[in-house]
């Protein structure tokens, strides 16, 4: 299945110059949403992952069914403010703009093997910036997938773990 | 599998007088996990719904995997302006401040039958919310199923569809 037909281009969006790439039409096909968790799990099984994590928002929706597909945990990584607890933060600059996220301070054990998943990579920030959060945890990133990657932002040569994509575009 | 014990209370949190209820122990365990998409699915059949909803961003979490499981598109309802395109929006009052949420203007066609998604359903608002929007775009909400239900707030009142949840706490 060619999964990049249900991706929707639309250009200058959140802002000019920037060409949005749009889960929803793979999201509302169940067949594709299916086979985008299908082919992550089995890239994800060769790293026997403990735990998944996503982060919020999009991450979320490819992150909890490939958790579930793998019969692992799955683990938010949060928009700042929203844990309850003791958290574990990391802050990082995006295409456009910067974050944070947050985990549960009592979530990562050491040597607790970690995979990342997103619905795409751009420049890497979050997800590197997620790679530091999860290594200064004690735990071990054994590698991320994203749905897209788009690979002109050499995005994957930021990363220190392994990094594979289903989806690829220049830009 | 008594779901409830998965759940971390955290009192006094988002602010003094909330009584937090963190689904974080139930994401990290994968038979609770999978046995909370379970019952949300049985509850989800008898209603034969055509797109299942989920609310950004812990709606994404319960929302994506019940659509897999049941074969359905599934349509996240975003904070705004993150969706391209033409939109449609409602806004709202939470329990702690107000909010909106966006769906795109093509996802849906009149008659198409909604299911909502979310992790806890408080004073109803959001759901509310999402079921006018819908309303006004020509589709019928045909239930509505949270993780959490506070039963105290009342939000089942509020709400015109069915609706059913899976754990329940006073406030």
């Amino acid at each position: 299945m060619d999964l990049k037909q249900y991706i929707r281009i639309q250009e200058d969006f959140p802002k000019k110059g920037i060409s949005f790439k749009d889960v929803s039409p793979l999201l509302s096909n169940p067949d594709a949403f299916q086979e985008t968790i299908d082919e992550m799990k089995t890239i994800a099984e060769k790293w026997n992952p403990d735990i998944i994590v996503g982060p919020e928002s999009r991450g979320f929706i490819f992150g909890a069914p490939l958790a579930l597909a793998m019969n692992k945990g799955f683990l938010m990584a949060r928009k700042p403010g929203k844990l309850p607890g003791e958290t574990m933060k990391v802050s990082y600059s995006l295409e456009y703009g910067s974050d944070a996220l947050e985990i549960p301070a009592y979530a990562v054990k050491k040597g607790t093997r970690i995979l990342l998943v997103d619905d795409l990579l751009a420049t890497g920030g979050t997800i590197r910036a997620l790679e530091k959060l999860f290594t200064e945890a004690g735990a071990e990133v054994v590698g991320t997938i994203t749905a897209i990657e788009l690979t002109d932002l050499k995005g994957r040569e930021v990363l220190h773990s392994p990094y594979e994509s289903l989806i690829k575009y220049p830009h």
